[in-house]
Order: C-alpha cells, then sequence, then structure tokens
C-alpha cells in the first residue's frame, strides 16, 4: 500500500464500498456527535467525510488535532445511509470509517480560518499566504488562472505559434513607465534593467526569420501598486506575426481569445470570433466617450453641436461658438423618472470636476427642463428625431471643449446605463478600437510624443511624415477592448530604418540617439526585415474578468502588499555589505524626515 | 491575394502546377544562369527556387538586390524538368516563374553570411545575433529547443501535474551562489532578490495545498560565465509533489524523462522509463570514482585496498597502511597495447596533479610492469580473479586517500573508456544518485555544512540528527544523470519545523536565525505541512544533449557574451542620475588600477 495514499480526497465513490483506502490530507471541519467524530478531509481534489466511532483508536488522536492538521487515515470505505447522502459532494454517497490516523504535520492555533470565506485583513492573508491560498475560492481562482494560461498556450501553438523564452536581464525598454534596475557586478556603474515588455525581442525574432512568436512573458513596471496593477511583475500574452497586415492579426486573434473566454465563460455570453467591431478610435470618442468602450452598455452618444449653432439656449451656443461641442447621451424610457434622477446626475457630474449635466425629460411627447425650454419644442423635436429617441426618453448633454466634452460623456453615458439598469448581464463583449492617433502633443514638454508604440507603423508612411500635420497621422496601431477594459494593444510594426529615423526625427530625437537608444533594432532594419506586427494581451486581466473579481489580489499566487513588500518571504530586505561592495554601489542614507 | 503570400517557402508541390502564387522571405542565395536568375527565397518554414528570366521584370530588380533583402515574388508555379528535380527539397519539384517583384525591405552588406555554416567570432555572431539566427544550424536548434520544452510540458500536464509561475521579485534564496539584487525604490536600502530556484515558493504551495506543481522556471545567479554556464539567467523544469516518497518521485519523472529524450533522440538509444539505475552515492564514488558517472562507459573501478595490506609493492602498502585505498580500473583487451599506451596515461595523471598512474600489463596471462613484478604473480592473478579481468587484461591503479583515489579512478576510468573506444556511441544512459550525504565538512570554515539542499529530509529524521555522527547521515536527496551529466537534483524535503531547527543548528544557526532567514517556511511547517519532494532538471542542458552541442550560445536565442554584456542590446548600460536618486543608491567610482 502507498505510503500516504491510495485515493486523492475527491476519488471514492460507492463501487469502493468494502475497500480498505488509506486517504491523507489536512482536517478541514470537524463534527462531534456524541462519541461519533466526523472529520472533512480535505486535499487538493476534494474532500471525504471520515467517521471516527467510539471503537476506533483513532478517534481520540483526531480529537486532539487542531484543524488543518495533515494526517494519513486508513480504514473501510462504507455507504452513507440514504438520509445522509450529499448529492454536493462527489465522494457524497460513502464514508471512511478510520481504523487508524497517522499524524503528519500538527498544526498551531490558526492566525486564518481556511474553512469559510471571511474576509481577512490584507496583511494577515498575505504574510499567511499558504493557509489563504488552501481557501476553496482563492485556491479554485489560482487553478482557474493556471487552466486559462495552458488554453491560451494550446490555442496560441494550435495555430502556428511557438514559444520562445526572451531574456530577463536587459536593457531598458521605452515603454514609458520606470525600469527596475539590476548593478552588474562585472560592468562597475553599469545596470541591467528587467523587461517592460519583450517588444525589441520580438520584434528581433520576426528580423530573425522566426515568423510566428509567442510568449506568457513576464513582465516588470515600478510603478506605484493600485488594485489592477500589483508592484513589480505581470504577465502578458505576447506575439509577433511576419508578413502580417493588421487585419490578419484581428482575424488571427479573435479565435483565440473568443475561444479562451468561452472556455471559461460558464454560461455568460462571448462575442463571437470574426464578430468583434472594429471601431475607429475617433469614432470610439464620439460614440463612447473613450477608446475603452463597454459595449454591454447599448447607449450611443450623438454630436448635436449643430443642433446649438443658434439656440435660446445660450450656455450651448456661446459653446459652440467658441469651438466646443454638444454631445448627447440618451436615456431611454425615464418618462417616469422624478426630477431628483436627473438632478442626482448633474451633482454627480459636478462631483466629478465637470461644470455639469445638462438635460432635457420627456414624457408622452411633452419635453421638460430649462435646456428644452430655451432652446424651443421645435429644435428639441428635431434633435430628438435626428438622434432616434422617442416620446418618454429623456437625454443628457454633455458640452464644452472636445476631449473634455467626451470625457464626461463617456462617463455619463456609463452612469446612465448602470443607474437604468442597461447594462447586458453575463457576457464579455469584445472590440477592435483601430486607427489610433500616431503622435500626441505633450503639453508639459511642449512637444509632439508618442501616443503610443513609438515603433508602430505611422498610415501612409514616410509621406504622410513628410508632409502630413503630424497630429493628424494615424497609426496601424489597435487595442482589443472587452467590458470596458483594454485587454491588449498591438500594431503593424515599423520596420524601415529611415523611416524610424523620420518618426523620431519628429518627436525631437536624432539619428544618433535612434541608434544609441534602440541601436539592436535600428541596426536589425538595415539587413532585411519583414513587415510585422502584433499585440500583447494583459494575462492578468483576463483572469480577473473570466474569475470576476476586482482586485490581483484574488488571482495572484504570491502577490506583493500596495506597499511593494512581500510579507511570506520578507523582501525587499537590506543587503549585506560585502554584497554592495560587489556590486559597486552604495544605499544612499536618507536626511531624516523633518 | 494575401498582401504578402498565399503560401510559405515549404508548402508548394507539384499539384501546384500552373496556380499562381505569391511567396515572401529573404534571397538565400542568387545564381545567374546567363540571363536567367535562380533564387532561393527562403523563410521560417523552408525554401523555394525562383526563377527570372530574360522576360520577367522581376529580372534586373532581383539582380540589383542583396542576399537577405526581403521580398515579395509574385508568379506561376511550374514543375521542373525530371533532371533538376531537387529530392532533398520538399518544394524541390517545382519552381516558381517570378512575373513581379515587390521589394520589402534591401539588405546592406552583411557583416555574417546567412547561406553556409562557417565559423565566426561570438563578438559579430552576438552583436549581429538577428542574421546569426537565420542560420539553418542555430535556427533548428532554437526551434528544437522550444519543442523540447514543449513536449516536457505537455508530458508534465499529462501526468497531473499544474504548472504555476512564481514570483521573480523575492527575497534571496540559500542556493549557494551569488544573487543579483534589485534595488527597491519604495524601500530605501532594501533589495528584492532574483530567484536561484524557486525552491521556497514550491515548497510553500505544497504547504498551501496544490499537490503537483511544476514550472518552466527562469532562475538566476550572478556567476562568472563558462561554456556551460551562461551569464544571468537559466531554466529549470522545476517540479515538487505532495504525499510521496522518493521512489514515486523517481517513478513519476522516469517517464517523463525518457519520454522527451526518446521523442528526440533521432534514433539514439535512450534508458527506457522503470530501468534507471538507482545507485548510492557511496557505491557511485566506489564504482564510477564520481557522483555523475557515464553510464556509456562500460568499466566499473574496483577497491583491491586488501590486496595490497601484504604486498612486494611498497608504495600501494604503505599507502594502504596509512589509511589509504588502492583502486583498480580495468583495460580490458589490452595485449597488443604499447608500453606507450600505458606511460602516457600515467603522465596524463601527473598533468592533472596527481602523482602517477599505476598499472599492470598481461598478454596471454603474463603480467609486465613493475607493480606486478613487485607484488608477486599469485597475488596478481588472485586480485584478477577477485575482480574479473581475463588473461589480455590490463589493469590501472590508483592509490591514495580515498576522495583522491576514487577522483584519480574516475577520470582514468573515463580516459581509458575513450582511449580504448569503449564508450557506447549515439545513447543517452540515464541513472539515479541516491542516499548522498546529508552534511559535509567545511575545511575553510572548520564547521558542518550542508552538502546540498538545506530543506532536504535527513534519513532517520530527529533520531539521526540527535544521536548520529552527523557525517554519516544520508539525506533523501538525488540526482538524475545522463551520459556523465547532472540533469536533475532533488530530494523529499524536511517539513517539521523542530527537525528544521535542528539541522540547521548543526550547521551553527540557531532558531532565530532559521526564523530571520526562512521565516516563511519556519511559520508555513507549523499550520499543517505535506510530506513533499521533487526535484529540478536543468533545461538548457537537456537540449544541449539533444542537439549534441557543448556551448550554450548554440541553444540560446539571445546570450549574453563570456563578459555577461548583451551586445545587440547593448546591456548592461550606465544609468540617469534621475534613476540612481529615486532607488537611493549611488555608484561607488573603483580606484584606478595601478
Amino acid at each position: 500500500m502507498h505510503a500516504y495514499r491510495t485515493h486523492k480526497c475527491a476519488e471514492l465513490r460507492a463501487s469502493n464500498v468494502g475497500d480498505t483506502v488509506r486517504l491523507s490530507g489536512w482536517i478541514h471541519r470537524k463534527r462531534d456527535h456524541g462519541g461519533v467524530l466526523f472529520v472533512d478531509l480535505r486535499d487538493h481534489y476534494g474532500m471525504t467525510q471520515i467517521v471516527a466511532d467510539s471503537d476506533s483508536p483513532a478517534l481520540p488522536v483526531l480529537e486532539g488535532l487542531r484543524l488543518e492538521s495533515v494526517v494519513t487515515i486508513e480504514g473501510e470505505v462504507k455507504a452513507r445511509s440514504e438520509a445522509t447522502v450529499n448529492p454536493n459532494l462527489p465522494t457524497g454517497e460513502i464514508e471512511l470509517f478510520a481504523r487508524s490516523v497517522t499524524i503528519l504535520s500538527k498544526a498551531e492555533e490558526l492566525p486564518l480560518p481556511v474553512a469559510g470565506e471571511q474576509e481577512y485583513p490584507e496583511e494577515t492573508r498575505l504574510k499567511y499566504r499558504f493557509l489563504d491560498l488552501r481557501r476553496e475560492t482563492l485556491h479554485a481562482n489560482i487553478v482557474k488562472r493556471t487552466q486559462i494560461i495552458r488554453e491560451t498556450r494550446r490555442r496560441m501553438e494550435d495555430i502556428g505559434f511557438t514559444e520562445y523564452s526572451t531574456p530577463i536581464l536587459t536593457a531598458s525598454s521605452p515603454e514609458g513607465a520606470r525600469d527596475f534596475l539590476v548593478p552588474s557586478r562585472i560592468h562597475p556603474g553599469k545596470f541591467f534593467a528587467l523587461p517592460q515588455a519583450p517588444q525589441q525581442y520580438k520584434q528581433l525574432l520576426m528580423v530573425a526569420g522566426f515568423d510566428r512568436y509567442f510568449q506568457i512573458a513576464p513582465c516588470f513596471r515600478d510603478e506605484d501598486p493600485r488594485a489592477d496593477r500589483l508592484p513589480g511583475e505581470f504577465y502578458q500574452l505576447d506575439l509577433e506575426m511576419s508578413f502580417v497586415t493588421q487585419e490578419e492579426v484581428w482575424d488571427t486573434m479573435e479565435p483565440v481569445m473568443a475561444g479562451v473566454f468561452e472556455s471559461f465563460a460558464d454560461g455568460r455570453k462571448v462575442t463571437p470570433a470574426g464578430e468583434f467591431p472594429r471601431i475607429p478610435y475617433s469614432k470610439a470618442m464620439l460614440d463612447y466617450g473613450t477608446d475603452k468602450p463597454d459595449l454591454r452598455n447599448p447607449l450611443i452618444i450623438h454630436d448635436v453641436t449643430d443642433h446649438f449653432r443658434k439656440s435660446g439656449f445660450g450656455l450651448f451656443e456661446r459653446i459652440v461658438e467658441g469651438g466646443g461641442v454638444v454631445r448627447a447621451i440618451p436615456a431611454p424610457n425615464t418618462a417616469e423618472k422624478s426630477r431628483k434622477f436627473f438632478d442626482d446626475m448633474n451633482d454627480w457630474a459636478r462631483s466629478e470636476g465637470h461644470a455639469g449635466l445638462g438635460y432635457v425629460t420627456r414624457k408622452g411627447g411633452e419635453f421638460g427642463g430649462p435646456i428644452a425650454k430655451n432652446h424651443g419644442e421645435e429644435g428639441m423635436k428635431a434633435l430628438y428625431e435626428a438622434i432616434g429617441l422617442g416620446p418618454d426618453d429623456s437625454c443628457f448633454f454633455a458640452a464644452g471643449k472636445e476631449d473634455q466634452a467626451a470625457k464626461l460623456a463617456g462617463a455619463a453615458r456609463t452612469r446612465t446605463g448602470e443607474q437604468l439598469d442597461l447594462v447586458e448581464k453575463d457576457a464579455f463583449r469584445f472590440c477592435w478600437i483601430i486607427d489610433f492617433p500616431f503622435y500626441e502633443w505633450d503639453e508639459e514638454e511642449k512637444k509632439l510624443d508618442f501616443a503610443h508604440n513609438p515603433f508602430s507603423m505611422p498610415q501612409g508612411g514616410l509621406e504622410a511624415l513628410e508632409t502630413q500635420d503630424p497630429l493628424t497621422i494615424k497609426a496601424f496601431q489597435y487595442d482589443m477592448v472587452c467590458n470596458g477594459y483594454e485587454l491588449a494593444s498591438g500594431s503593424i510594426r515599423n520596420q524601415h530604418p529611415d523611416l524610424m529615423v523620420k518618426a523620431f526625427e519628429l518627436t525631437g530625437l536624432t539619428q544618433a540617439d535612434v541608434e544609441e537608444r534602440f541601436g539592436g533594432m535600428y541596426r536589425a532594419f538595415q539587413y532585411g526585415a519583414p513587415p510585422h506586427g502584433g499585440m500583447a494581451a494583459g494575462v492578468d486581466r483576463m483572469v480577473m474578468l473570466l474569475c470576476g473579481v476586482q482586485n490581483l489580489r484574488e488571482i495572484t499566487l504570491f502577490p506583493m502588499n500596495q506597499r511593494a513588500e512581500d510579507l511570506l518571504m520578507g523582501a525587499p530586505s537590506p543587503a549585506m555589505a560585502k554584497q554592495l561592495r560587489e556590486l559597486h554601489i552604495r544605499v544612499v542614507e536618507q536626511p531624516p524626515k523633518a
């Protein structure tokens, strides 16, 4: 007989009745029924009910052990009486009568109970993570995380992608976040950087002729933590393809992402592959007021600027005259809503730092509210007709400079959808946002900067860079969005050295700068570089969506806390003087805080 | 038609003849046959012959392009004449008559040719790694590496292991090598360490109840580079199991390792799963003179100390009297070998720093050489009979202190096997070395130290630690060895806190030290820890063996050079003053070298 177990704790069935078996696991629960002890014995796979009756030598031993102690139980499998069969438990038809028990590990008094799901402070959970991880939901989330990654990997391999691991000790990459640095022992005063993304390496792989790359890639950014961004490391599904157009990247990745989501959707709806809407950035900013639209929300924003060029409502007229815009957010079927509903929305907009959110109410065709009154019934009717609103629909207005009005309209759309309970439930709604601007204006530095990835291909190529207003140039740059979250970002890359130099030139870098900062890639593009493109998807975000949690802590094995500390392992920690000497660095003492 | 290709370069067959197709790839070779240009067009998948005849507008364009330029060719597939069919090429039945060509990327003059396999200096290869990686053998090795990892992963998953990623920014682990440190921005004067191995995390996973863990794990050691150890990072197949004995680990992993090797053996023989010899450390040191025996070598070393307790050969008698040993290394069927063969072996032993390698020759039953002469024929006959040598076998002797004699005997066994061409060819011969000592004596520090993993379980448990001479205690500690290389190392772990404290106590650490250095694990063992064990196998070494290469550079995508520099990306590099300020460190200027 195996030293520890003949079966796992989820394995025994009615067909095993009469067998002598051995199980090992944790004491999950104990129930004393007057001289008979019932123990739920738990392992990774499940639970089995152990019975120790008054004859059993196991009884006093089990009685004396704390929950979460680890034991081996040997005994006989017996059928449960019909009344005590538990149909919710795979092993619910049987119980194991303990003949003997061996203590493998005694548990001290627990700082954190394992059975039950009550909330505990983060500090306790992280310091005793090995207990926290035994808890049902977190344990299941972690397992689901591994399954999602496995399924993703399988799907990528099935369509001809190969996983290549790229270096982790490397040079700084221009992803815009702060690097983690690693002092070099052999080269005094020099540092490696941990990769913020394997961007340059994956492009070099394409130049090296490897066609379809992917990687479940660890990435590192030294940013301040928040709930959806752990300090330190995170994982991306990173991929790159040669000889592709952006449409081919989309067509390739829709089945992967939809497929992975369908596999773990548990009945929730998923946008089918091939049907992800492809929405230009400018249209997304208009229709949804954001480049991360939640398509579960059916509301569409409308530009109604022209309706207010001449209006009795002077405020909007003046805004339009000054070059501003007016956007309308429908609030359908709100005839029965009280005035308070609309005023609360206005208050909310003010609390978010906006000037306010105007509105028009309508009930049985009758308009209400100051905007309608001033603007006039005819004008309102024309506006309602233009944007397709009916006799019992109300409407909110966001007015101001275009970017501010879009932002407010987007937030109001989200809030209106939630308040009116219009947001589709139990669904994952995907879309692509495409045609992002290539450059943006950096107000602080008073210069052009790349809006996204500096290595992306500008639409129109060299000619666009040389002749077009840079702020009107679009990039072959796209995001995949799901339920309002940016799930992935990618582009077709710029593989021409002259185009690369020109693109950087407009942001103020010289050819020499480009050669110094991106020498490897600049060099590579001189020796035969294929057209290539790809994307990177946030694995952690995918897992969060599929597990239905809001905090990365609920899907991460050993997360750091919000102060970027690993409370379990005690990291970071002081280094020994010898180590610092070898690394040619010294810690700079902080002046005491005043 | 697809913008770049209707087919890959390995795809067209006789059945495509007459089709109009589009291919994209690199110009691998060009051959000008008087007005007709033949181009080998290459992509990741293979090669297709392009023909541009004098009528084709593609001819002048292709003529003007350097090798390794990237082009799209459109044209008609034609059958090759019977005389020109190339049976070695999957596309060898056809050629593509170019109607048009589009230049995707022009190549400059190459610093490193892609076609052909001549050697180039490391510096050139690494600086232009994107070209080096296009070369046939290296490209194939990298692809094979990914396939080996994929197959390993598949096999682990198929037997119920789950891949969990453990943190990369963590605390120092006691693996004995130098850590890479990462300064913390948020905690001045504190540092993360990159993991030398996920040892503690995988044990914590077992304590957290996850049963069967594996990971293709990046590991980091700041050691000086050598051919079989790159600076920086390397990969391990890391695994851990709960409720197991060491035999179960071996039984579980033999099919995985043998299976992976068989999948890529290309006809080379592999020790079948279930037949890996399990050799105690002490026996390995005796029989093979090493704990990494190459079992392709059939020679077995024999201890013949007792034969020389009384001997006319005074040197050996004195060595034995002084507590030394004499080991015999057979050299079978050497009757025809000249004296020079034996003297050369002796010279080699001296050149390796040993006092010398004695020998006895034999031809037709007649002994030769000074040892035989002095020891006497009867004694030699008895010795030969005892160790099973015949009338035409010679024998080398290694004498001295046990460890030195074992080491020399082991080296002489290897050399004799090679010189006599006894080593089995085209085979992977696996074994386990088991029952390693738990402690060793640290001569420098004059104290006990752990011989291997401090977290291993000592055989005999607490009682052994309390009562036995520590140097006689064995551990549940094992290595997997293949062809003389340590491929993996593992153990059953010590999961009892009191046993952990006691084990460290004997090496001079107090309970407080243990709690401080391994607080997470010490804490974890208090709250119900299952018996667990596992191992870690060197992925790079597996790939090297299967690719038949001696240098990691031949199986690694972007290796650093021997000075721990990434010549392609330019890492390490100086940091900006602002970065160092944020990290609370300063570079210590080196005094100028005298």
